[in-house]
């Protein structure tokens, strides 16, 4: 399903915030304030502590349903969206939208329609094409808010949320600290998220390294010093975020073989030596074994990957709890 | 999977009401008394006001399990039952049965008989055969009660009571209406459950408009005025309601191409001016735009077509309830 | 996907028990004591009683996560397992492993560890090698239960369970008993893991009624008295299981036709008269109909394959509940 975005002057980054300035959609990093950022964090804390009880469950979103509209599979992130959900007692909802609307040739539209006429509360949404989730965000009844969970190569938010709070769990101030990011930087939603959440909260220094075919053009232009030689980037860094690569990209012309690459931008404990001490390693899963990162390194003691996922529902849990409350006050 | 209803006798309307005369299955609108029908309606006002409450869930079907049985697929009708379902509190399994058991060669009956051991209460039923969902019910043990969520081309019972709610919400008195259902009403399921439901509400006149290819024989015994052209059979009417057009029709002989279906059959704004000025236009979705239904029409002033799918869930919600409070008194 | 078992020296009944005694998995019956089969039994018995009630659940796991980690497609079992959770107040979340992990290339142990990094409780476990579960067992962190939900030619332990509840409700005291197994006893995990409850619970004499070809080699070693004439092993028997015939035995060289096996193997009512006046008839399901049993036994009145579905639900709320409780006391 090919989607058309108009939209026009309504940005992401506005149409998410309230006129109080509350949370009502997440789709994107950019555009959002560091207080808000930092609020999604100390929310998140109170929830991560709540995963070691024996009942980890919260009634704040009981009676609410939440839709799981993934146009592009990803049993992972799914998973995770809906144990966040099923924590906060909400109802959750299953639905592959493009198989079931395209049966009877329904519109995305309509389908819409029809999901918010059953009073259903908040749609996570994932897509192959860029800007998806706000297009459904701007065209969604005032009572549904709506989650990016990955649209195209556009933005991953809530995994972007969820590195910087495992960042500051070990790290502290940002202001300080000096980060990494290595890979594919020009298709990764995820790094585009990053890198927008790490400055807004004010990142010592933020740095991308990758070979030239694998960045967009005027990278520096979102605020990031560019490295091309890994170990040159990797000097003194306190966080390094590996990029999953996607192998398809191999075929294309963009890169030469899997070990080639390895053998100048696979993360292993050798290179890693010219990190800080104790810097740590992250990788938004899942990761290629000896592709982007040594199983060493992803299993070893720098490694906070498995945190991440950790980190990932608390995370998750705090934003669907703070655009549901969002929903009383304001409107989109 | 083919099934052979014998059930000699057991008419549908006998075996869905208890002695008590309360209501165990709903299999059909057909032989329902008006008190059992306006008592649906009744039951769903409650539910339907609890919808725009924050926690939109009550405790009744607490600890009863429902399954979705599924024999042809329907996501959209799925979903509205799992939502009524889960809002009443219930645990919802959905099975798609045909493909389960058919991979070990076990038969329907066996799979009802273990889904029964395992104390299920309610099977929501959706089958391609007329008849499947009475078969169904003929069968199962005393503690279970089976929905019809559509069968083949005999009824869509809950259709219909959501469709009998919305014009009560609108046009309150039925004896006073002129109703007109247009389109394909051979081979509807939807059309036959609202003649039945009409007629036993005592509607002052109800209207069939189709072209011949696409009316039952002797249609006219079911107590409805057959029109072939639009016009005349809009004229003065308080609801219109438009039948969807399977597209699959056009491929035999029935129907000449869409665009001179929509030339003769399709609801526009000028067609709707010979309508009562205040006639409301419904339609079970999802709509073939431009087929049967004008997009201004069907997003137009008139259309309370959303407004159905609302009220579908509380008209579920209600008939849910019902046949779980009757269990208790009677038996099939 | 194939799995390589290391695990050296760490049996499976060493591993699902801890240190003190407790049940920590359920991955085999071999090895378990005659007090924890009793224990399993008894807890068993009081769920069994909830299934009469109008709400049946129990907040036992509220707040837990089980995960269906089904490799191996059995909506019937993982129906009764998502049920069983269910009654139990438990999440559960049903994950096709195989495809999903498939799709990116992500190993099985980093699959695990990420269901284990987001907080889940429990995994079900089916898949097509003997030893899975016990594998996944081996490798999961401290706070996961793993239950085998059939693993190959290995084990179908609370199948075994049920089974054993089914005997003892309707023949008290096992070790009066004459068990015979009817059928394929080389290809099932079902016989096997009967075979060791039966022994482990002292029954007076265990059978097993195969051709040669459908026994494993040196069967007596597993302490059943073996017999290759159904009419000569049925003598005097309290207890007849029949196994489900694979159909696609047939294909290979090890049996003649299903209309061959039938009259050799096949249970009919004239053969039940040489068993003891008040046998009772079982099977694990789907039973095929005119293969290895007549429709007239599995639906007559010594059959009880009805009740041991219902008490499949009752066993696994037993065992789940078991090895939660098992959780904060030990480790594996």
């Amino acid at each position: 399903m090919t989607l058309h975005y108009p939209a026009p002057g309504a940005s992401p980054a506005s149409i998410q915030i309230t006129r109080e300035g509350r949370l009502k959609h997440f789709l994107t990093i950019e555009g959002l304030n560091r207080a808000l950022i930092t609020e999604i964090l100390d929310t998140a804390e109170s929830f991560a502590s709540m995963n070691d009880q024996s009942v980890k469950k919260v009634p704040l979103l009981r009676g609410k349903t939440v839709i799981n509209l993934f146009f592009e599979a990803s049993t992972r992130t799914r998973t995770t969206f809906e144990l966040a959900a099923k924590r906060l007692s909400a109802d959750v909802l299953n639905i592959n939208i493009g198989q079931s609307s395209a049966v009877k040739g329904e519109s995305l539209l309509d389908t819409l329609r029809n999901l918010e006429a059953m009073y259903c509360d908040m749609f996570i949404v994932r897509h192959a094409d860029s800007g998806a989730s706000q297009f459904i965000a701007h065209h969604v009844a005032p009572h549904i808010s709506v989650l990016n969970a990955g649209d195209g190569r556009h933005a991953h938010p809530t995994q972007a949320m969820l590195d910087m709070f495992t960042i500051r769990r070990h790290k502290g101030d940002f202001t300080k600290l000096r980060v990494a990011i290595v890979g594919d930087i020009l298709h990764s939603r995820v790094a585009r998220s990053q890198i927008h959440a790490l400055n807004i909260l004010n990142t010592g220094e933020v740095r991308v390294i990758a070979p030239k075919t694998l960045l967009p053009a005027e990278v520096e232009k979102l605020g990031v010093h560019v490295f091309h030689d890994l170990e040159q980037g990797l000097r003194d860094v306190d966080v390094v975020i590996m990029l999953r690569l996607q192998k398809e990209r191999m075929q294309g012309a963009l890169l030469p073989s899997e070990h080639e690459y390895f053998q100048l931008y696979g993360l292993t404990e050798e290179r890693l030596k010219v990190a800080a001490p104790d810097a740590i390693v992250m990788h938004p899963g899942p990761a290629n074994r000896g592709v982007e990162i040594s199983s060493r390194v992803a299993d070893g003691p720098r490694s906070v990957i498995l945190e991440q996922v950790t980190n990932g529902i608390a995370v998750r849990m705090a934003i669907m709890s703070m655009v549901m409350g969002a929903n009383p006050g304001g409107a989109a």
